[in-house]
């Protein structure tokens, strides 16, 4: 599984007032904890400042690149924002995200096109959200096929079916495991990537339902996941069902977890 | 989720003793125990006394049902003793289980077709234990269509796919989980059902891994499990994932056991 460290966003007060007050030592602390507790990307996000988001983004990045050797998910729809992150970014950064909407569609594909970068694949239209797996479906395609068309390799490409809470339509959970497999045995190489916490909006035992939910993902097919690293029943679950998925040769990350205390169920 | 409640099991120390001393009270406990917990089927299996499981089976179900309005599921492979226990018991039972092995198929079969009952379908052959998702699946299709020969109803048969543990071969839930879909997808109304402590053999954290695999298969269609309806985070597993999968209309099931205080996580 690959893991999207997804702590160092704005919308969190703890980061907005970091970012605010240029405090880079908090916002270092929180990259060095999500990459010691198994994160491959650091999400970093500073949407909540539209006037300083360019401004923010960057020092994000420099500041979580100082102190960790990974690279960073780049969380924001702004073209400009992103083109600024990139300039200062070390290694290959991941795009979060390109959709289908025109005006982040048109904007965004100059940016990360011919660029050495993973990007994620929103499946989100004009249209609004979509519904069932069939409508995910179609926009996948359509966006995969774009990025084809302009030369992104589908190893590279990370598509989200967009997680929507089943206490609004029971049918929401289902369709979306359903559109992750699917698109996972459609096109090889392939990734998908979710932030799944939206799944149990409006529910009691959020944390456990979202867990729940990672197993089924990790079941159909789910390769990649935008969470909280810190949080220690998630992590088993996720090293759990990879283990039992056959994702984990010999079962050995698990037992090794396992050995070393690391397992919080 | 159909729920058999497990716990009437004569390889259980508990259950032997009870069953040798005709401990009619401790049986029934365990019995109303289950059905209180949310069991839909008592399994009652006397296969540790070989001369005398037809006696102890039959005494079982009675014991059982003078107490719940729950159907029973007869665990013999032994015809005789099927045939026993169906003579007194009340309502429509599930037999558990006819396979494809040459001996147990010829036996079995004369005692289930023509009779009002549920019929679990092993996916086990003579040439031993499936590996992979196409053995278990031709194994399937056999035994599917053996019984539809014999004018038993897709909607009355359970196919067990047969979980085998992951610790000895890392594919071996991932081959279980896609024969469950397979199977689910092409026999409209036919049931899967299984035991899934097998997974977990020889890793540490059991109980998890069972609970994180019982998602997992739930999510790729699962609609029967033989259980402990008495273990909590298990049941709360089972219901979060039915809410997860669309399975449990406008999250009820889910909302009120938590609203009871009975979601244990």
């Amino acid at each position: 599984m690959i893991i999207i460290g997804e702590l160092i966003n704005s919308t969190r007060k703890a980061i907005a007032d970091a970012i605010k007050a240029g405090d880079r030592a908090t916002i270092q602390k929180i990259a060095k904890d999500q990459a010691e507790a198994g994160a491959h990307y650091i999400d970093v996000n500073a949407g909540s400042f539209q006037d300083r988001e360019i401004e923010y983004l960057t020092w994000l990045v420099e500041a979580v690149q100082e102190v960790v050797e990974l690279p960073c998910c780049l969380d924001s729809p702004k073209p400009a924002a992103i083109e600024a992150a990139l300039k200062v970014h070390k290694g290959i950064p991941m795009v979060n995200s390109i959709s289908l909407e025109k005006e982040r569609r048109e904007k965004l594909l100059p940016v990360v096109i011919g660029k050495d970068l993973k990007v994620v694949a929103l499946c989100m239209s004009d249209s609004g959200m979509p519904r069932t797996a069939e409508d995910r479906i179609r926009i996948a395609d359509e966006l995969i096929h774009l990025l084809l068309d302009h030369q992104v390799k589908l190893e590279n490409i990370y598509v989200d079916p967009l997680v929507q809470p089943v206490a609004t339509d029971q049918t929401f959970g289902r369709e979306f495991l359903k559109s992750v497999e699917q698109i996972m045995s459609r096109f090889p190489a392939i990734h998908t990537i979710c932030g799944l916490s939206n799944v149990s909006f409006g529910l009691p035992l959020r944390k456990f339902l979202n867990r729940t939910f990672m197993a089924m993902a990790i079941a159909k097919g789910l390769d990649t996941a935008i969470l909280d690293p810190l949080d220690k029943p998630m992590m088993a679950c996720v090293l759990a069902a990879e283990a039992l998925a056959g994702r984990d040769k010999y079962c050995m990350n698990f037992i090794k977890s396992y050995r070393g205390g690391k397992l919080e169920v």
